[in-house]
């Protein structure tokens, strides 16, 4: 067996970014469809939005110039020339001492260049308004093309889809299209003493949590699971299922059993498989050490920790962003900011993820460590997300403001 | 008509509360298609989790007395007794003086009550190995129940399902659970001017962005939406499509065409519904002012504002919470801090909500208004967030640390 080839969190990612070249194929999708998946080619708009010159109010279209000066007691009298109708070319050309009535959203005449607000203006007779204060030009309205103007980039390719992107969508003409399918994930969990959440476990066994974690995981970064059950510490056996999965997805996840002997059943299945072969062997980072990744042709394969907390940790530093948006310099993850609740000793040249719970006292938030080993689900189930102390530290003093990750 | 009765956000939702009543449906789903559902009932542990003492290292199994005073110029000697095989009950019951090779995750054998880390360890001859560094009871071991005793909570009624917390349901055994069935929500757009996103606008004509945001945002909370299209503004054609919206939904979300026509006739309709009927006309915010709610028999059914970051803005508060847990009090963003980077004026009496992106600066970060109409689509899609002006402060200084509930 080779040497442990132990890298850092960026060089486990470069190391991958270098090797693994998956192909990503894309789908049409309708934008009732489009929620949370990646654009496939950026987006420009065909045309101005609006398309007109707009109103923002309810009140007069005017020459803004006509208005200057007016007041209270020196208002501007304007000649109501007629209505702009919703949803119709306003039909009417103003000239210096007219006015348009005119809706919010309704499409300003030629020649006006202001909308007046109706709670500053008095009817006076059947065709008269006095404007009682002055509007600039400009005022109250939406510039043809203010919103999105032809030609305008509206979002970029790799862009993961948020309800208001699918509203810029919409408003530039675009009813379908373009994204990556989403990437496969075959999940296997190994080890002589994991059973299926069904199966009440005997002494020594304990239920497969990884299995269905880590599918949920790939369900919430825009991936597809698939589940390949449970394989016992045979080698021949887990070389058979890992070619399966290989073979029916982008990417294969191998939650380890815990043990030594697990390992080196998935060391020797990696070291088996096809060229460019085992890329990293160990990752400065805690929880999550035990952390080894392969390529086999264009399918990336990677041996997780068996602890729960060290799964899901690796997840998220190198298989989410991967799924998510196909590169690691991507935001896959909310941030928040807190003030760290206790002292945190850490390894220099070490990487520690610590799992945090907020508690907000006198309108301030704290993260506070939620301290357990990563051999416990329950210390996940009670975080609401995560600090990072880098390599390079050897610790955080309480107070300090610190990044939270949100789980 | 009745007189604008304007609330605050606080008491539109206290009245929402106190006047609908849906009627939730539950269903059984698999652990693989629990993500983001909502518990219908509290699940607690029929058993322990672990269900035996677990070492968390690789190493020997060892009575902690016996390695009292261990170091490397004295070591204490044991006997190894045997070794656990994984997945199996130990089989051994260790005395005085003896020690069992086990790796992580193996059980126990009776009598032991610490693990020696292997590398604190050496091997004399076939069967003895000297102990150089002491371990106290209860090292590098998970007690039986220690990540979850029987009978205790695992998560509550109406929890938003997380990826680990399918991960304690399967280490409980739980294969199936009872989920809420998604809140139905209709989706109904006005407004002459408003053309669906596949036809080009003629002049005066835009594009329904609403109905397409909206859809992806109950998507988004975990409802299910279904769009009713685009209603003229006619009082009979918007009363037949809120019925009908009405009787196959839970909810009814009808986005105003901004005009004050359109406005008039959804107050129309939804006062010519059956009671309790308006709860209320407007609401002290900006934007989302001109927003109306009314409850038929069990159905709610809001009048929002035209202007989409408004919509957006008034469904975060008002419909999101509903959606995702069934009441306000919980919890449906995710929140931020940072600093704000330029004073902001607000009307007292009124509460403010204002768009902002973060920017980093010397490593701390900031949130920077993004100015813009909220009738502007782009202003929303250039936002990562919004910060709140409460009811009754008239403005923010820059550099006032703020919350930034993130989109």
């Amino acid at each position: 067996m080779e040497l442990f080839k132990v890298v850092t969190v960026k060089e486990a990612q470069d190391l991958i970014r270098r090797h693994w070249h998956p192909q990503r194929k894309t789908e049409q999708v309708p934008l009732t469809g489009a929620l949370a998946k990646v654009l496939a080619a950026t987006i420009t708009s065909p045309g101005d939005v609006p398309g007109f010159d707009r109103s923002t109010v309810d009140g007069f279209a005017v020459l803004a110039a006509d208005t200057f000066g007016a007041s209270e007691g020196l208002p501007s009298y304007l000649e109501v020339a007629g209505e702009v109708a919703m949803g119709q070319a306003a039909g009417i050309r103003l000239k210096s001492g007219q006015a348009a009535q005119i809706a919010t959203g309704g499409m300003l005449p030629e020649g006006a260049d202001a909308v007046v607000m109706l709670e500053h203006t008095e009817w006076l007779g059947q065709t008269t308004i006095a404007v009682n204060r002055p509007v600039a030009p400009g005022e109250n309205l939406v510039r043809r093309g203010e919103d999105v103007a032809s030609g305008e980039e509206v979002l970029a390719q790799n862009h993961r889809i948020r309800p208001q992107d699918i509203g810029i969508l919409a408003a530039v003409g675009v009813e379908e299209l373009e994204v990556y399918l989403p990437l496969r994930v075959g999940i296997i969990s190994t080890g002589n003493e994991v059973v299926a959440p069904g199966v009440t476990p005997a002494p020594g066994q304990v239920r497969d949590i990884n299995s269905y974690t880590l599918h949920a995981m790939v369900e919430d970064s825009g991936g597809k699971p698939a589940l390949y059950g449970i394989i016992p510490d045979q080698f021949a056996a887990l070389k058979a299922s890992v070619e399966k999965a290989a073979a029916e997805n982008d990417l294969v996840l191998i939650s380890g059993g815990s043990s030594v002997g697990t390992r080196d059943f998935t060391v020797g299945v990696l070291e088996s498989l096809g060229q460019p072969g085992i890329l990293f062997h160990g990752i400065s980072l805690r929880p999550g050490k035990p952390t080894i990744a392969a390529v086999s042709g264009d399918k990336l394969i990677f041996g997780l920790p068996g602890h729960p907390a060290s799964a899901m940790v690796v997840f998220d530093l190198l298989v989410r962003p991967l799924l998510v948006c196909g590169e690691y310099n991507c935001f896959t993850q909310r941030v928040a900011r807190a003030k760290l609740s206790r002292n945190l000793a850490s390894g220099a040249g070490r990487e520690d993820h610590v799992r945090v719970r907020f508690k907000e006292v006198d309108g301030e938030l704290w993260a506070e460590p939620v301290l357990g080993k990563s051999g416990l689900i329950s210390v996940m189930v009670k975080a609401e997300g995560e600090i990072v102390i880098p390599l390079e530290q050897e610790g955080l003093l309480a107070g300090t403001v610190v990044k939270v990750q949100l789980y």
